[in-house]
């Protein structure tokens, strides 16, 4: 997918919701559980019933592969439909990999070859030439670790390496790599106050955002700081959607929330003159 | 397994040789090709011709998943005649997992309890809560990236923090984590200048070494910085056993080939009087 059809998208739909899809079997609707493939028969549910309200969805990873087999087989079903059916939905595979590049070559294929993603997440530690693998596929995305939202970020990623803090340098430094036109950026919803310093950084990079909700982030916050005059932002919600419900309108409610935040989506984009 | 068996294993094969197991198709010889399940008939008979001189094996993640569904069953297959067969193997799966601690968790679920590894190489990247999860199952280890064996490692990895570099940062800061006497190292043998720094701060840790053979680490060199008084480092190896020969005698070479480094390997553990 090209990244001036995901903006002609948030646009269309007035929206830069990202449904996140973390189906756990011991948290779904109990009538779903004797299905023949529930994670996909859920999923689906999901996905048909917030396709109209957001432009992107995030697969995360750990939650298939948790089952094994039947878990990647599930989430082969739902890629395929999902690039079948909903042909203009961004699709980012929430994998977190990355590795030496003869390996990092792998996990590209597999994701945006095998399976067809858009896009992956990826982890910078191993720096360029573990990320470069992802970034030479045409109209695919990586999806770099910048700050997360999680507790543990404030370990390493806002440690300071002389002026800066290593987050800034993973973003500074993957400017530099080749292909980094196709790079976008993890920054966590409870993040806020940084958004400034890395808009300074990169002004015109698309930002997945994840943490809103469940998490404690703004919607509000993250995208009066993390927008860009092309929009530029993907805000994440997972469990808030997902588990809106547990009862046999699960899917219907999941709808509802979807559509009340892309309510807030509309009025913020109109707010900021971008509709 | 515990710690205890994987040194008794040593001691015994006289062997810290991990063997690494990366099966590509277009690599492995002809007349395997048209087996039902290349992945696992290659690999098995790797490690069946190889597993007299070694005491761990590592499977490489990515070259299973980059086969989708299909590759993951061979990679479930494998495990499980493994585990069957070799109980007394060390098995590593090389992962680079690492997310927020909800799906850290189920990595941690799906590699230890669905797979059944005895271990996973994590990243470090997103801080404590993400390898935590890791590191709460009896007789299971994290083994995480410290310093890698690739050309990025300079990127991050050695870039200083104050006075210590970010790795010595992820090593020190992991000693502090809930159920930190599970936790394995990955120093790439193309480091060896590090080990005496590394040795200093986790003198009894075991280090998973990565990088000899094709990525030109010397197991002398590796042996010598970084061992300790109870052998504590696994060395691997990966191509140069694996694919030895691309003929019919490619189980034979690799034998041959493991069993060179292991008669090396008894050589040094006799020089350090570890045997």
């Amino acid at each position: 997918m090209k990244i001036i059809d995901l903006i002609e998208q948030i646009k269309l739909k007035k929206s830069y919701l990202c449904v996140g899809i973390d189906p756990d079997l011991d948290k779904i609707p109990e009538h779903i559980k004797n299905e023949d493939d529930p994670l996909y028969f859920f999923s689906k549910a999901i996905i048909d019933s917030t396709i109209e309200f957001s432009v992107a969805i995030k697969f995360n990873i750990a939650f298939f592969e948790v089952y094994g087999v039947k878990g990647i087989s599930s989430l082969e079903r739902l890629i395929n439909y999902v690039n079948k059916k909903y042909p203009k939905v961004f699709t980012i595979a929430d994998a977190k990999r990355g590795d030496i590049g003869n390996s990092s070559s792998r996990y590209a294929k597999a994701y945006f070859e095998k399976f067809g993603f858009d896009s992956i997440t990826v982890s910078p530690y191993m720096g360029k030439d573990s990320i470069e693998p992802f970034l030479c596929f045409k109209d695919r995305y990586a999806i770099i670790l910048a700050l997360t939202s999680n507790s543990g970020s404030a370990d390493f990623q806002l440690i300071h390496s002389g002026e800066k803090k290593i987050y800034e340098r993973v973003i500074i430094e993957s400017r530099k790599w080749n292909g980094s036109e196709k790079m976008m950026y993890v920054v966590g919803a409870t993040k806020a106050a940084h958004f400034a310093d890395i808009r300074q950084i990169i002004p015109d990079s698309f930002l997945l955002i994840p943490g809103v909700g469940k998490q404690g982030g703004s919607l509000k916050e993250v995208s009066f700081f993390g927008m860009n005059h092309k929009v530029g932002i993907l805000v994440n919600s997972s469990r808030s959607i997902i588990y809106a419900s547990k009862k046999e309108d699960f899917a219907e409610r999941a709808g509802h929330e979807a559509s009340r935040l892309q309510g807030e989506m509309e009025s913020i984009l109109k707010e900021k003159k971008l509709l």
